[in-house]
């Protein structure tokens, strides 16, 4: 069924086929999901995989609590930061020894940020867009000025990248799809471009591993970063990734440089000399019980065949697109989503005047999704979890949100401290 | 009695009496501890306490499970990092504001150094000790080098700290209690000859916080950073935490500017202002799994008076040093922890030439401590959970193995990749 023709208006019945003739239907069973929700912000925190909590009991009162220290030999513990990385190196098109987790996206991004503008010495300008997630710009902000050596942080929209790539340009530092918009950028373009200058490349993947095939190593990426408790669904504030070509491996050595990235750490050397390949990006010890969490998360994704995933994602979002067009109109919402599939991510996001006050009404009937200043509702669709009929519901829901007006009460509009 | 008093032989029956009167005897409660181990190893990875099991079920299965991204108010995950902060500057003599949880011990340094740099721009030495733990050194050397302003890591013996403090040195980072080694550093007077020369004192506190009492306060320390998987028993890799004094919270921004530590994170300014007081000094999203960890370790230590606990670990620790002197003379052991109870921290340790197996055959016959290269035997002795029958019998079996040369064996000689 093609989604986008609508010849005939979308119905109950339509979406039941939907959900039926899926098939990805089955992946639901491996996540734990409350009743009475729809969970539309998988990309703010992704759902509980059914083994996790099995599995940290097992780490917690078995490894930590029996075999105590021994565990980070006999548990694999000191290889959790490579053998995690390895498996999403799978999923994002890199090579098992490019990949490793470690600390948080805002850290890793320091890092490789640092060894980008090391490698490029001569030049001054990183590019980066305006809509940016903003710890990107902040973690660039706080490296120029520690630096002090007169770098700048160009900022342009994410429809002008490409124009804004010149012979001055050290770094192009982006996100690959926009936190608030859900905007896919061109990867390969944009990669090609930056080379073709002789700048680099780091992508943001915060809200692409996991949700869509990735592929780093056929846009010829130099770094990369990103988030564990998204799409990969590894638990709140789940440690980050990093991805560094191998060709740049050896030529840089991080300024976080820690005994977890020290070629010999328990030789107890006074001096520091980098490991050899990705582990030099390891800074200090890594919390175990937050990394198995992650690793459960990663595990769901492992055995799905990403364009299988990427298929419904798009289907997904067109019909959530195409309900509110259906059942939403006229009632003040603007969507920011481009409708075009190769622009798009696997989220939907819409302007509303009230949008804070809606997204607290929605959340109030079981409609969890985010809310991004100043004005948008952003709806995430992890596609290993969510039913066409969750959709379908949602917007119904909505519908009748916005038709009473019954955001349009006072406990609505209270602002909580995390939005 | 007075352990040190060596008129009478020690005998087991002594060693009952004082387990019998011990105040602290009912805090092994807290924590599982498995059957057939005499666990010397708490200064590397503290036991498990009794309540992190069911504490992360509940956090993993009702927090993230159920109430999924709404957990970030509903149920204080975004407070975690200033919560436990608090607690754990009860244990160091420092305001609630001055403390803070995150990222780990080697990131944490690299902030406070950064920021001590900064604010002794003028001068070009950072005073440490060249047996120092090594990550501090290494995240020195790091700074430094991407700084390229030509500041030098001067390092001397630890016993000669004050006479290398002068008028060059920016920033004086020490770690109070030797890992290795086990001596404690006089925090006050350190801190004080620093401050006379205009120099800024950090402190590493990652074998002295929940060991001993610390005063960061009385001490007059400007900046700390300590570790949350020893004696804070927060569980393997454990997030870190870090102190600035107040008077020094709004002269500087860390680099790591991250959006947790921006002054309103939700705002998504394309800016990065600083939060006020410690928060600044926050930079990702933290591990929560892991953060619920720590605080069920730190909460074993709220209600324990701090000054009885150093007096069990100065007679755990006396009690050590006479039974090898009385059980194993002779045997090759040569105790390198100071006997000068102002000078000793809460572990006792002795180079032995065949270290690394001598510790190999202790932790087959369930003594588990810890070999540090070169040649260091290392046992740490956290009187939370010890009995002064633990010693005993530690002791006993060191002595018959050292009898024996039972350490002599092929399989105790191969290298793991953790030591």
């Amino acid at each position: 069924m093609i989604i986008k023709k609508q010849s005939i208006k979308m119905n109950e019945e339509l979406i039941f086929e939907l959900d039926r003739s899926d098939p990805l239907a089955g992946q639901r069973s491996q996540f734990s999901l409350p009743d009475g929700v729809i969970y539309l912000d998988g990309n703010s925190l992704g759902a509980l995989p059914i083994t996790t909590s099995a599995r940290l009991k097992q780490v917690i009162e078995g490894e930590w609590g029996k075999e105590l220290i021994r565990s980070w030999n006999t548990s694999g513990w000191y290889e959790m930061p490579r053998r995690i990385g390895a498996k999403i190196a799978h999923l994002i098109g890199a090579q098992a020894g490019e990949v490793i987790v470690a600390d948080s996206t805002s850290v890793n991004l320091f890092k490789v940020l640092a060894a980008a503008t090391q490698l490029r010495p001569e030049r001054r300008l990183i590019l980066s867009t305006s809509d940016n997630f903003p710890t990107d710009l902040y973690m660039a902000q706080g490296l120029i000025q520690l630096l002090g050596r007169g770098q700048e942080l160009r900022l342009c929209n994410d429809t002008e990248v490409l124009d804004n790539i010149n012979a001055d340009t050290a770094v192009v530092m982006l996100t690959h799809v926009n936190y608030r918009t859900g905007r896919m950028l061109d990867m390969r373009a944009i990669s090609a471009k930056a080379h073709e200058v002789g700048a680099l490349i780091i992508w943001d993947l915060a809200h692409s591993a996991g949700a869509l095939p990735v592929d780093l190593t056929g846009a010829k990426a130099d770094f990369a970063v990103g988030c564990g408790y998204k799409y990969l669904n590894g638990g709140p504030g789940a440690p980050a990734f990093l991805f560094v070509a191998e060709r740049h491996q050896a030529n840089f050595s991080q300024p976080l440089s820690g005994w977890m990235g020290h070629n010999a750490p328990f030789a107890f050397d006074s001096n520091y000399t980098p490991a050899e390949g990705i582990t030099r990006y390891l800074v200090g010890t890594q919390p175990v019980l937050s990394m198995t969490a992650l690793e459960c998360g990663v595990d769901t994704l492992l055995h799905v065949d990403m364009e299988q995933l990427r298929r419904k994602s798009l289907q997904l979002t067109d019909l959530f697109i195409r309900l509110i067009e259906e059942y939403c109109a006229g009632q003040g919402l603007t969507l920011v989503t481009p409708q075009e599939h190769d622009q798009r991510g696997s989220q939907v996001s819409f302007q509303h005047e009230h949008g804070y006050a809606l997204m607290q009404a929605l959340i109030a009937r079981g409609v969890i999704g985010d809310f991004r200043a100043p004005d948008i509702v952003r709806f995430g669709v992890t596609p290993l979890y969510l039913r066409y009929a969750d959709i379908w519901n949602a917007v119904q829901i909505m519908a009748d949100i916005l038709s009473t007006r019954d955001w349009d009460r006072p406990e609505f509009k209270q602002r909580a401290a995390v939005t």
